[in-house]
């Protein structure tokens, strides 16, 4: 897997790069849509490919090793032929929802027994079988399995956890060196960053991490509940560690302006379920700024959701249909306010990468944040 | 609005035609998917005219009037300029739902004093007031207020409940006569035959509908739970009375099985839910027959959902993806399910069409029912 960085900002930390992988090119700063189980919700493969021009898309390990599984994933091929997502495809080690979601789970060092949200059944998850599964799924990027640890955390536990997680990371290495690609194209392995809110875990780690000397690397346990400040702090600080030349993902963030701001910091790579899950609740992201289409205030309004960003439903649609789609709990206010929301996330990545080629990144960003951020 | 009968089947009453409207041609016989509140549920109107290649939908005026209601639509410049649907549509009177959806209704010669099953708020439907619900929707196709029969009915109610309805017609048609157009282009009325399944009475009805001379002719009170032989019969009938031509539209029917048969006995327009509300719960009209894709037996089939028929989402997804999408609630599920469903329905309406013109429908016909009623 290849990254050529293509620009660097004057004023910031910004930069604009390509990831060749063995699905195609993407074009970064990126912003990947969440496709939990196989499927973005609400928005077909054509919309996201044609409407959303989505790059990369996100799978859960978690889900989809739940369901379909992974002997109905191999003998599909792998997700991409199962879901017919033919772009690349990054899976995430499952952790974090073993965490959230899974009953009873334990963590050892060996790895984490976990009982399924769905059925109670019992599973464990161990750096090994994460990997394994992963290559089954057939991602590009394939996740170190790592404990996201949640906030705020103590300072003993979050070193402990780190130390872990930093192990368990060279047997992710190791079981990535042992095992080929699975469909003949290459599966790379990103580490994670751990370290909770804490200075000097987040230096060891972002220091651990980048000696392992992997095509890509990720910054996770943020996003979690701290404060906006700490979630930048963490991140400028790991991204004057990590290696310049490869891409740097930051997990499960965020809002438009965490994106816009950690771009500025050094981040190449973004995923988030709040495009896709706000729109279901009837919560737009435009480039006018954040409107709740449930208010009075649209119903009457006939303007298209958002001309200005330009796509089909974006300026097919007119706010008051989409408020009437969305108050009537139509299944289509969920598909067309998720397509215009992930329309406006790779949007924005796509405007920031073209402001930081052109030298103009800091001046834009710091009045876009000013922009989206508010409530219409 | 011109009906034009372009070919009749030797051995059978079906018949092709096309009919004229402000919005375009509507090619018969004709499936319409039933768009309730302004969207064919989990369709987006661009797969509507491109994947599924619908010629006209339904809309239900007692949706449309409660939700968003007149004054909205009227601002918009009609329902096809609010859900950005440019081909025609036929609104119902409203009558069903009142009846089935509505609390606490008083049915009076004057009309239906109802309950909204919203809020509760308190609503009158005449035969005047629904005539210009339905103008400014903007319907190309109105459909007479009527009062639609349970089953079973006694002879008393059917015999009183019909004459109510030829009385509250002659209303509507004095009310079309009195208003314009809302929007430009032609609205026409259709007025219903009831009776319930007494032949007598059907007789009487279908014989004054005719005598109104208005551009189409439907058939109500139909597939209300009362045996397919009833439904064939009084159809059939119904069939003989009306003029040859005009179009025949049976409301609210069916499986495809019903379609099948009815086109044989003169029906050229039908609609009903069942395409898409059955694919959200899994069930799947395909050119081999019925598929219940909950079914583990579906499990791992890789194979596209319906490679016979063709069309994008029924031949590029497989049954076992879509299985593990409706398995595990996902939207895209319910997109797929309905897209396909509808697809099927326009293809056998389209089918028999090519076979009516070849002269071949009644064969064909014969051997279809058993393979699409057959449950795989």
């Amino acid at each position: 897997m290849k990254f050529k960085l293509t620009s660097v900002d004057p004023k910031s930390a910004a930069r604009t790069g390509i990831l060749q992988t063995g699905h195609g090119e993407i074009q970064t700063p990126i912003f990947m849509p969440v496709g939990t189980a196989g499927s973005v919700k609400a928005v077909h493969q054509r919309e996201l490919e044609y409407d959303v021009q989505a790059q990369i898309i996100l799978g859960n390990t978690y889900h989809l090793y739940l369901r379909p599984g992974t002997d109905l994933l191999e003998r599909a091929g792998g997700l991409h032929r199962f879901n017919g997502w033919s772009k690349p495809i990054l899976t995430d080690s499952g952790g974090y929802q073993v965490y959230s979601l899974g009953a009873n789970r334990k963590i050892t060092e060996e790895g984490v027994i976990f009982k399924s949200h769905i059925d109670g059944s019992k599973h464990t998850f161990s750096p090994e079988s994460v990997m394994d599964i992963q290559r089954i799924i057939g991602a590009d990027i394939v996740m170190a399995f790592d404990e996201c640890t949640p906030y705020p955390c103590e300072y003993a536990y979050a070193k402990n956890s780190m130390n872990m997680t930093h192990r368990w990371l060279k047997r992710c290495v190791d079981r990535m060196a042992e095992t080929e690609p699975r469909y003949g194209y290459e599966q790379a392995l990103f580490p994670i960053v751990q370290g909770s809110v804490y200075n000097d875990l987040r230096k060891m780690s972002a220091e651990f991490i980048a000696s392992q000397d992997q095509p890509g690397n990720a910054i996770g346990g943020l996003s979690v509940g701290e404060p906006h400040e700490d979630m930048y702090a963490m991140t400028s600080l790991v991204c004057g560690i990590l290696p310049q030349d490869k891409p740097r993902y930051l997990m499960g963030v965020g809002t438009p302006e965490n994106i816009l701001e950690c771009i500025a910091l050094g981040i190449d790579m973004f995923d988030c379920v709040m495009p896709t899950r706000n729109a279901r609740n009837g919560m737009l992201f435009t480039t006018q700024g954040i409107i709740n289409i449930r208010n009075e205030r649209w119903k009457d309004d006939l303007s298209p959701i958002d001309a200005t960003l330009g796509g089909y439903v974006s300026t097919f649609h007119s706010k008051a249909y989409l408020r009437h789609l969305i108050i009537n709990k139509e299944i289509l206010g969920a598909q067309i306010a998720s397509i215009h929301n992930l329309t406006f996330y790779l949007w924005l990545v796509s405007e920031a990468r073209k402001q930081i080629e052109a030298g103009t990144f800091t001046t834009w960003k710091n009045n876009m944040v000013k922009i989206v951020s508010q409530r219409l």
